[in-house]
C-alpha cells in the first residue's frame, strides 16, 4: 500500500542520496571483473562479495553463490507483496581492449562535466553495474521512507553475462523454485535512441562460434614454401567470404527457417520512431547503413539476423613485415538470431560450411561461445502498461516498446526454464560506448533510472 | 698463385680453427638483432659493431657506415686479385614469435648433437649469421696460410635485409665505385633440398604491402549496430578473397605480363633433381600441393609467381569471446615475381583492386613493404662453371644450377645499379626452420660452407 505522499518522499529521498549513491557506484566500478579473461577471476570474486556486502547491508538476505564458472549473488527481501518480482543485471564487465585508445584509465572511474550534463566514465558504468545499481538504490531509498525493503523481491546477479553464461542455466534450473516469480525485471537495455523510455519487447538471439585452422606444423617461409603449401589464413578469408552473398543475405542452408516478417502494427509503430539510420551511423563516425537491401534500419538492427566477424589472427601483423606463410588462423564470428531460428541448427549450418571448404592439410577446431534464441515478452501481462505509465510520468516522454539487436541471453533463459516472462527496462543511451572504449553512463539515466524502478516498485508491489 | 699444397694447408686450417669458429659465432648469434623491430635498433647496432671488429682483427679496412635506417659494414682486403669480388651477407634477423613455439631461447645458441649430425640452435644461425660467417672464416684460414687477405676482396654487410632494405640502395648508388667488382658472392641461400651443392641461377621478386581498412571511430557493439554498419574484417576478407581463383591463378588485370614458361632446358633440368612435392610438404607436416593446377612442384616454387596473405588482424582474438563490430582491419600481403614482372605495376594493380571494393564508409591505408623484381644470372661468366666444380669437389657430389622461390633483392639491385651479376652459393638446408621458431644451420653445413669458399677464392683469385 503506497500513497502518492509516499511515493513522492521516496522519490525525494532518492534524490538527496544520489552524491552518496554515485560513490558507492565508483566503488563497484574501481573492481575490473572482467569474466572473459581467466586473469581477472579473482576480481569477479571481489566484485560478487562488494555486492553481496552492500544488499546484505540494506537488509537483503544475500549470498554469494560458488559455480563451475564465476559466482551468482542472489537475495530476497522480506514476502507480503501483491505479486513478487525477480530482478536481473550482471556484475561482470568486458575486456577493455585497444587500451591505448581510451582517454582515462578504464578501472579508475570519475564523473565529467559534460556539455549535454554530467557522465560517469569507466568500464561497466553503462553495462551493467551502472544499470543494475539503480535497482539497488531505489531499494535503499524505499527502505529509508518505509522502513522496510520493498517485499517479495528477488534479485539475481550474473557474472558471466559477457563471457557467455556457461554456468546460468544450470544454476537456473537448479534452484528454480527459490528464483521463480511472477516476472523478471532486467536491466540491461537502453531507451530508444533519441532518449525516449522505452520497455524492450523483443531481443535477437545469439550463436558466438571461434573457428581454429591449423596447416602446417610451423610458421614457414613464403618464398621457399609459397605456392605449393595451404595458408591457413587464405583458407578462412575464403570460407568467411560466402557467408554473406551481395545483397547481404546470409548464405547457410535454412538459415532463414522461422525469420518472421514484421506484423503491420509493429511496423507502423516502428515507423513513428522515426529512426533515421544515417544519423543513427554518424555518431561512430558512419552515414551508409549497409546490410540486407530493402530493409528498413530498425529492421535491421532489430528484427533480422546477422553475421558478423568479431576478431580475426593469423601470421604476423606487428611492426614492420615477415614474409611468413602462417601455421594457424582464427576467427571469432557471431550471428544474431530472430524469431524462431534454432541456434543448434545455425552453428552446424556454419560448421558445415567451414568443412565442406577445408582443404586436404588443413585441420579445423571450433568453440562454441554462447547460443540462445531470440525472445519476445508477453505484453498483455498488465505489468507491462503500469511500467509504461511509470516511466511516462518519471520521464515526461511518452515510454515506447521497442526492440533490441543485442542479446540478453536470460531473458530466454527464463521462459524456457523458469516459465516467466522478462520486463526489460533500461537506461542505456545509443552514445554510451559499451563493449569500447571510453564506456560511460549518464548521471541522469543513473537519478532517473533510480527514480523510474521506485515508481515501477510502488505501483507493482 | 695458389697451389694444391697451399689451398690443402688453408682447408686444414679451416678444420683445425672450427671450435673457434663456432665460439665466434654463438657471439654474434647472441645479439638480438631483428631490424623489423624498433625496440631492437640498438641490437642491429651492436651487431654491426661486432662484425666490424671481427673483420678489422683479420687483417681488412672495415667500417661500420651509418644510413638514414640500419648500418651498412664494410671492408676491403689488399688489392693485385685476378678479379675483384664483392662478398655479400646480412646480419640482421627475423623477428622470434611466437616466441612459446621455442623449444630453447632464440638468443641463447647452442650446439645440439642430433642422430644426423651438431646443428647450431638459434634465431639467424641459418637466416643469415651462420652463412656470412663461413666467407669470414675462410678468409680467416686463407690468411693463417698465406699470411695476407685473399686479394681484391670488397665486402657488404647488411642490417636491414629482413625489413626491406630501405637504405640499401641509396648506399649502393651513394658508393657504387667503391662497391663495383667484376662479381658479386652472396651467401644467403640453401643447397638442393636433398642436400645436392648449389648455385641459384634464379630468384623471385617480392612486393610487400600492408593494407589498414578503418570504417567506424570506434570498436561497435555487434548487437546495437551489426547489420547497419560496416566491418572492416568483413570488407577486408572479401577483399582478399577475390585475389586468387579456384586455379590458383592471381586475378589482377595484367599480374602475368612478363612471366615467362620454363624453357626446354632447363624443365629438363629440374626435372632431374627427381623433385617430390608431398615429400618436400611432409617435413612441415603437410602433404598436399595446392597452388597452380598444370604447374610441377618446382616451378611452382622457383619459377611461378604467388600472392600470400602473411598476416591478418582485426577485433577481438583473444581469449574467451567478444561480441565487437571491429573499427579497423589490418592485412599484411606479398607477392612473388618471376621474369619481367614489374613490382610497382603489381603493387598499382593490387590497390586499385582494394579500392575498387571499398564500401563508402571504409577509408584504406596503403604501407609498401619492399618491391624487388626476380632474376636470373648470366652463367656465362666462367666463374660460374669454377665456382661449380669447386662445390662438386668439396662435396663429392655434382653441384647443381638451381632456381629459388625467396627473394633476395640485393642480386636485382646489383644488377641494377652497379650493373654486376652475382653469383648466389649458400649451404642451407630445408629444414633450417629460417623464419620459423627453433632456427638451425648444420655444423657441416658451417665447415664445408668454410671449405667451399676457400675452394672458390682459390680458384677466383
Amino acid at each position: 500500500m503506497n500513497t502518492d505522499k509516499q511515493l513522492d518522499r521516496v522519490l525525494q529521498a532518492a534524490d538527496d542520496g544520489l552524491p552518496a549513491a554515485l560513490d558507492r557506484l565508483m566503488d563497484f566500478l574501481r573492481i575490473p571483473s572482467i569474466s572473459t579473461d581467466p586473469a581477472h577471476a579473482g576480481d569477479v570474486q571481489d566484485a560478487a562479495r562488494w555486492l553481496r556486502d552492500e544488499l546484505a547491508g540494506l537488509g537483503f538476505d544475500a549470498q554469494v553463490q560458488q559455480t563451475t564458472g564465476h559466482p551468482m549473488v542472489t537475495a530476497t527481501s522480506q514476502p507480503g507483496a501483491a505479486r513478487d518480482l525477480l530482478f536481473y543485471g550482471h556484475y561482470d564487465v568486458q575486456p577493455v581492449d585497444p587500451l591505448d585508445l581510451w582517454d582515462s584509465p578504464p578501472f579508475e572511474p570519475r564523473i565529467e562535466d559534460l556539455p549535454d550534463g554530467a557522465v560517469i566514465r569507466g568500464r561497466g558504468a553503462a553495462d551493467d553495474k551502472g544499470q543494475l545499481m539503480t535497482f539497488v538504490e531505489a531499494c535503499r531509498a524505499w527502505k529509508s521512507v518505509h522502513g522496510t525493503l520493498p517485499p517479495g523481491l528477488k534479485l539475481l546477479f550474473e557474472g558471466e553475462e559477457e563471457s557467455g553464461s556457461p554456468s546460468l542455466r544450470p544454476f537456473l534450473r537448479d534452484h528454480a523454485d527459490a528464483l521463480r516469480a511472477s516476472l523478471a525485471l532486467i536491466c540491461d537495455t537502453g531507451m530508444y535512441s533519441d532518449g525516449r523510455p522505452a520497455i524492450t519487447t523483443q531481443l535477437r538471439g545469439l550463436v558466438g562460434e571461434e573457428i581454429i585452422i591449423d596447416a602446417a606444423d610451423r610458421d614457414l617461409h613464403s618464398g621457399s614454401f609459397g605456392g605449393l603449401a595451404a595458408n591457413p589464413v587464405q583458407v578462412l578469408v575464403d570460407i568467411l567470404s560466402t557467408i554473406k552473398d551481395d545483397t547481404g543475405r546470409i548464405t547457410l542452408p535454412g538459415f532463414y527457417d522461422g525469420v518472421p516478417e514484421l506484423t503491420n502494427a509493429l511496423r507502423a509503430d516502428w515507423d513513428s520512431l522515426g529512426f533515421d539510420a544515417g544519423e543513427f551511423l554518424s555518431r561512430v563516425g558512419l552515414k551508409q547503413p549497409v546490410g540486407e537491401t530493402g530493409r528498413s534500419g530498425l529492421e535491421m538492427i532489430w528484427a533480422r539476423p546477422t553475421f558478423e566477424i568479431n576478431g580475426i589472427a593469423g601470421g604476423y601483423a606487428g611492426d614492420g613485415f615477415k614474409t611468413v606463410l602462417p601455421a594457424k588462423a582464427v576467427a571469432k564470428i557471431s550471428f544474431r538470431l530472430t524469431g524462431d531460428q534454432d541456434p543448434d541448427q545455425i552453428r552446424a549450418a556454419f560448421r558445415d560450411r567451414v568443412q565442406s571448404m577445408l582443404p586436404a592439410d588443413c585441420r579445423v577446431t571450433f568453440h562454441a561461445h554462447g547460443g540462445s534464441p531470440a525472445s519476445r515478452m508477453n505484453i498483455d501481462d498488465p505489468a507491462f502498461a503500469v511500467a509504461k505509465s511509470a516511466l511516462t510520468e518519471e520521464w515526461g516522454r511518452e515510454a515506447a516498446f521497442i526492440g533490441a539487436g543485442g542479446s540478453i541471453p536470460i531473458a530466454g533463459d527464463f521462459q524456457q526454464i523458469l516459465g516467466m516472462d522478462s520486463m526489460l527496462i533500461g537506461f542505456g543511451r545509443d552514445d554510451d560506448r559499451i563493449h569500447s572504449p571510453n564506456e560511460k553512463y549518464d548521471v541522469e539515466s543513473f537519478r532517473r533510472g533510480t527514480r523510474s524502478w521506485i515508481r515501477v516498485l510502488a505501483a507493482l508491489t
